[in-house]
């Protein structure tokens, strides 16, 4: 790691990027090193030791300081950093414990036991242990006996069942299982008509049900590897580096990079530096997405229970993949490694599992073209370029690209998704693919937290909506024009917004800071296409989904508001969302204040998503509104131009 | 041009680009060569005798062979292809003509004089001869001597005047002048308070009003050339420039580039190869941007009348301008010319007016990671590559950036808009940007035609609405989900969308074509954000601008409907629009069918607009749905390593 590290800082040059894990002094908001995890788990094993008790850790992250502490530190980051804690959700006797362990002291600080609805985070040692019961369970053996099939190429995948009402719950999932021979497609050859679920505090099949026998599809044209493709090829992608004699560039961001098992990327104290005030100036103390809802449109037995929530049930960060150098990132690209904790306690790398890369799409940053002033052609122009972060959480059959881009002046979030054979039946609800094939129809609905702190902590929310004026007194030609009219959010149903219904430009503002003309400093939200369910809001998973019923949400920073579907998502009931939250009702103006943006898609699957799907992406952005006096890239001086280098492809 | 040529062939080697000028045998749609332009006034001139007549040349295009025609020579493009014609439009005693030419037999074919309202496109000589008046017209040089302004550094700019209810119009425009001393910013220094209206058709100022006075902005802070920036800078960017040590690389796409003076670039006969058919397959017969509408909010005397068609009235493609290598294009782009016909009808060259180039953006084409299958781990990822055709009109103070990019399967269109110095005037319809400088409200729209073939001239229009379906029965766990209910368009009427009032997908579909599964093959619009105008439906300006009521509007095809804003734009009164002709509500079913799409912005200006504002960016994407049996890139073989170049910055 340590070499990554000085790699990092050779090659990025200007942009400030404190780092995941570092061989020197923490950053109070560094995630967990390997060594801290270690730490984590034997401190915990001394008052629960393993060897007696059936302990599994179903979440080990940071427990970040509060912000306060955070921001007094920031402003003297020579002075001691606060303590470090580790958050553990712990799994014991069929109980999940909230455990507080500070790292500095090695003592565990609170230990409670929680008795509300839902259940932890599912690690994936237990997801594997669920996925193999079958294998050795008679009922089952028997079932793929009757089918003709192989058990040897079945292979069984765990699912979230949600909850549809039931008053008492056991910590449970389903399994469906597929039929791998011919393909590395897994979810291409369902075993349908099975449903089995399984205990996990037991670890023990407790419902066994062999429905219906249905036709395993074929595995022709499920196959996706390169090397073994049949011809007619498509032609080979010609490879692409870019080449920088002056290295890299620059950009004007300076931020916090962080991971967790949950979240998966952190960005904080995202501040951009201000070229005329000549300092940085804060905008983003926190953002992550917080969840990601992906509710089934098919009600039928074998399917209804389909809502995943893929942060809260599965982890986002659990599922990161290793990028593949030249592929999944350019040839600029410098990789970070990241950790979690496995069921019991032990840090677990995975590789590569950021890229972060200067990007030149070919974009123009600005330009002018002046042809009116008389003996003189002025021609200006600035190419764009921005700072990429990505990381790609493989769930399921779901692969989701999440970037954060850079740019010189906007914070732009997209997330691409691909789906390899998007979930497969022979049913009406969605529509054929392939012979036996339907893809059914879906939504992916990405919920980000945005602790935005505009030039400071305390912000407002200000709509300002577009109103049409009708010139009523012949004092125009006209018959009517647009204005715009604002209004502060003065309390969180003020801000609660779905698009679509009249127009209006959200900023946050910073109402005690003005610019050099009076306006209030502000960075707007530039949102992506509306994605609205199409749930009935009474319907158990839009309930428990409730945080996706308005595209905008804003709510006074509270630290223990960070999951918008709560902080126990697996079978919640709804009682822990942003949704229930927000009933209060609090004061958001002049105060510090989260915005809560959902995106997302509705998936009518097409031919063309067989047997994996290609790019369907969103995003949206953060642009700065009267934050500076003028264009802050103004000053961007040209790049020295690069000719056609004379290069050579050795390494 | 012929070296151009060349160039392009080598270069995009399997990009099979027809050119806008070849010094061979021209395809049907090649855009009218220099000595075409000539010819065509020679033929006119014999006519019409410039030494007798005053006739100017407002227009002179292709008149594009009839589709039946073009597509019968496609079949067999070894026969003859169909004659030369060219479409004048000529200005002569006041009245305009509509000429055609044709080009092999030297005749005019047609000559007609048009008697409706509304003018033709204004020439950039006339506009050029028009805003000289002044520096001669006595009452002015008075208002600028009162002014205490020195003469010589005032400039005068054009701007077309509406239509706001009159019976009776003469061809006239208004000027508007601005103070350059200090400032190369034309439109940051307006010298306000003064009325110029000047008659095209006499050249002569027939109006004159020296209102009021108002103070002149300040030159200070409107500065937007490196070269005469003052410290501090922002950092420089560093160059970087794209390294294809195998060459360029491939797209499956096959099209058409025209260049009309009018539209600007036209993408014809746009076809995409089908690996598995072996064989291209139409989609585009014919997109570009048919009009552009920006009207601005202020409803006072100086302003009311500001509601531009870029298009109609100034000439998206007369508005191009040269591109600079390096900055609006990559190192890796090539260029090519256009032409365009002067007042007089001899040919004007616009240097380096379109590149063309592959884009490496470090996006990723599809991927999958596969960790279920025991043993094993798998994971495909292809890099994305696109090409990019780019042009960039210069209209008054507005650079617009407009991209078609060719995915391998996506075709997606994109306009970028910068302002300089965003129209400034002291005035509370606005945004204080600076010292006595008002960024007025203002809208752009851009409409597209976009004539899909979708495998074959007759499609139909679908529109796939997503419907919540409530279980009431029972028979679920579930209380709701949502389906597709498809809907075929069957007239005019039923294919005028508005978006945000339900979700549907759109679909063009080719319902005599189907997949193996029996899917119609289609093409669907993804739309960018929607943009509704805001102006009253009965107000002069938006009955002018009525093709933006609707988002989507689909039309039967007719040679004659190509200007959603009507042949002669300037002072039109809309009744020649889209949303005319639609009042006919003609049948579109499994017709010949063109699909007219409209995206825009608000522009509420920001501080960060001042002096040049940076990007602000829209589009959409036309995706392939069921039109592939599969996963059309699935069989995209990854590109060969390139490492990091050993390279030296010699060019």
């Amino acid at each position: 790691m340590a070499s990554t590290l000085k790699l990092i800082l050779f090659v990025l040059l200007s942009f400030h990027i404190f780092l995941l894990v570092s061989s020197h002094q923490h950053h109070p908001l560094d995630s967990l090193t390997p060594s801290e995890f270690t730490l984590v788990r034997t401190i915990v094993n001394k008052t629960y030791p393993s060897s007696k008790l059936n302990i599994t850790f179903q979440y080990i992250g940071l427990d970040e300081p509060d912000k306060p502490i955070i921001l007094s530190w920031l402003s003297n980051p020579k002075s001691k950093p606060p303590p470090r804690r580790a958050f553990v959700i712990a799994r014991l006797d069929k109980q999940s414990h909230e455990i507080i362990v500070d790292l500095s002291t090695r003592v565990i600080v609170s230990d409670k036991v929680y008795h509300g609805h839902g259940y932890p985070l599912l690690t994936l040692d237990e997801q594997f242990a669920a996925s193999e019961l079958p294998q050795t369970y008679e009922p089952f053996i028997e079932s793929i006996k009757k089918r003709g099939l192989n058990l040897s190429e079945v292979v069984c995948s765990t699912f979230t069942v949600g909850w549809f009402g039931e008053l008492k719950s056991k910590r449970v999932l389903k399994l469906l299982c597929f039929y791998i021979d011919g393909t590395v497609n897994l979810y291409a050859r369902p075993v349908e008509g099975i449903t089995l679920v399984v205990d996990l505090d037991e670890m023990k099949i407790v419902e066994y049900n062999d429905r219906l026998i249905v036709p395993v599809p074929k595995a022709e044209g499920t196959e996706y590897r390169e090397s073994t493709q049949k011809p007619p090829f498509g032609p080979r992608l010609n490879g692409a580096a870019l080449v920088q004699p002056d290295g890299p560039g620059w950009a004007n961001w300076k931020f916090h990079l962080g991971f967790d098992v949950r979240a998966g990327p952190i960005i904080s104290l995202a501040s951009i530096y201000d070229l005329e005030k000549q300092k940085y100036r804060q905008v983003l103390y926190r953002g992550f997405i917080s969840e990601l809802f992906v509710p089934y449109m098919d009600p039928t037995e074998e399917w209804y229970y389909k809502t995943f929530f893929d942060s809260g049930e599965f982890g986002f960060g659990q599922s990161a993949v290793s990028l593949k150098p030249l592929a999944d990132c350019p040839a600029n690209a410098v990789f970070l490694d990241a950790y979690y904790a496995s069921s019991n306690g032990t840090p677990v790398k995975i590789s590569n599992a950021f890229c972060i890369f200067e990007n030149h799409a070919g974009n123009i940053m600005w330009r002018h073209t002046e042809t009116s002033i008389p003996g003189e052609v002025i021609r200006e122009v600035r190419p764009d370029v921005s700072l990429m972060v990505r990381m790609v959480a493989t769930v399921g059959n779901y692969d989701y690209i999440i970037d954060w881009e850079f740019k010189p002046r906007i914070l732009e979030m997209k997330g691409v998704i691909y789906t390899h054979t998007n979930q497969i039946k022979e049913n009406v609800h969605g529509t054929l693919l392939a012979e036996n094939t339907i893809g059914v129809y879906h939504d992916h609905f990405l919920t980000y937290y945005l602790d935005l702190d505009v030039d400071g902590e305390d912000n407002s929310f200000v709509k300002n909506n577009l109103e049409t004026i009708k010139v009523t007194n012949h004092s125009s030609p006209r018959k009517s024009y647009w204005t715009v009219v604002s209004e502060i959010a003065k309390t969180e149903s003020d801000a609660q917004i779905r698009f679509g219904l009249k127009p209006a430009e959200l900023v946050v503002v910073n109402p005690n800071k003005k610019t050099k003309v009076g306006n209030n400093v502000g960075y707007r939200l530039i949102p992506g296409s509306a994605t609205h369910p199409l749930l009935s809001y009474n319907d158990y998973p839009q309930i428990r989904g409730a945080f996706t019923n308005n595209d905008v949400w804003v709510t006074p920073y509270n630290k223990s508001e960070k999951w918008a579907g709560g902080l126990y998502v697996d079978q919640s009931q709804g009682d822990d969302t942003l949704a229930v939250w927000s009933l209060r009702n609090r004061k958001i103006e002049n105060k510090d204040i989260v915005l809560w943006y959902t995106t997302g898609f509705h998936h009518v699957p097409c031919q063309e998503d067989f047997p994996v799907m290609p790019t369907l992406s969103g995003g949206f952005e953060l642009r700065p509104t009267n934050f500076f006096d003028s264009n802050p890239v103004l000053k961007t001086r040209p790049p020295n131009l690069v000719h056609w280098p004379n290069c050579t492809n050795k390494p």
